[in-house]
């Protein structure tokens, strides 16, 4: 992990220093490129997944209708989903706008915004995620000791397209885990310094 | 946010940087010191009330027990926060030691190990508590579309108790999100130098 120079004296080499951190931000900047769209590409998927699904059982002569709305847990995968996409769309175009200008971020009031905004994103997707699939369980498994019935029984297909979308914002979630560290990374290396083995706490 | 002097010739005012360091990372040790505790501390509780929890109720002739292993979002709570007090007890008496020392955090393995344990505990315990609260707002609420009925209404001090243990864990949470973000302050510092404005992508 030394390949930045940072710790072998980077002041005595500046040319080294310079061509390794040029291969990492290249790296980094094309992992945080792909990953900005996966996120947009799966989340617009998992929303479309989630609100289009409906099925309609009957029932003797009654007419029930399954959607997403039934369960708070998916609305909250939705919006969750919705607003991660709606984001990484924004963040994916300025990554390649610097991309294309070649510029790095030195900014550090921006870079705590997008620090800030990734973490909250990443929590917020992590725990709509775990809300969801919390959800699922008791629908597919039934909670017997609280007579919370299998509705997976009754509505199968409801059940396996909430399962697609719901999978597709897992990868969300993890792939934007990844990126909160990126931005981390890209934040917290701008209070590095050459002299920090010489300050003694 | 210049205080670190990084960005201002910190080669040219080394007694300026390192007093400042100082300063900062005596804040950092210390917040860092107190939320280990603080998360072993309400680790430990939410623990505690979660599985002393329990009430019977007897309808008719038949007894009924609820105890917190009847729902798996519990269970999954129990051990995310047994796991993360026993791992704040260890870091919290590496914190303690390095704080008597005077010595700070240089070593990049350990910096990414304390990192990447800090990421999936920070993770883990967000996961097990939007599972837990999602678990409790179907108890508290029911779910009248999929005929989920209201446990709590027959079960109240029991609810209460898990509340308790929820609200302990949300704290354990939140302090294990922030810590996170103090590790990896603490480690890709370690990555930054004074050239890094040098390098152009």
């Amino acid at each position: 992990m030394s390949y930045l120079g940072v710790g072998v004296s980077p002041g005595n080499v500046p040319v080294y220093h310079s061509t390794n951190m040029k291969v990492l931000d290249r790296k980094i900047k094309i992992t945080e490129l792909v990953l900005r769209f996966v996120i947009l590409g799966l989340g617009v998927l998992s929303v479309v997944l989630i609100m289009t699904d409906s099925q309609v059982r009957e029932f003797f002569t009654i007419q029930k209708k399954a959607t997403y709305t039934d369960m708070k847990a998916l609305v909250f995968l939705v919006v969750a989903n919705g607003l991660v996409a709606g984001y990484s769309l924004i963040q994916g175009l300025r990554c390649a706008v610097s991309m294309i200008r070649g510029s790095l971020l030195f900014n550090k009031p921006l870079a705590w915004a997008i620090f800030s905004v990734d973490q909250v994103m990443a929590y917020v997707t992590v725990a709509a995620v775990s809300a969801a699939a919390q959800s699922a369980v008791f629908a597919k498994m039934g909670q017997s000791e609280l007579q919370w019935m299998k509705i997976c029984n009754m509505y199968g297909k409801f059940c396996n397209q909430v399962g697609e979308g719901l999978a597709s914002a897992i990868v969300v979630s993890i792939s934007m885990v990844v990126l909160s560290c990126i931005s981390a990374f890209s934040l917290f290396r701008l209070y590095g310094s050459s002299k920090i083995k010489k300050a003694l706490w």
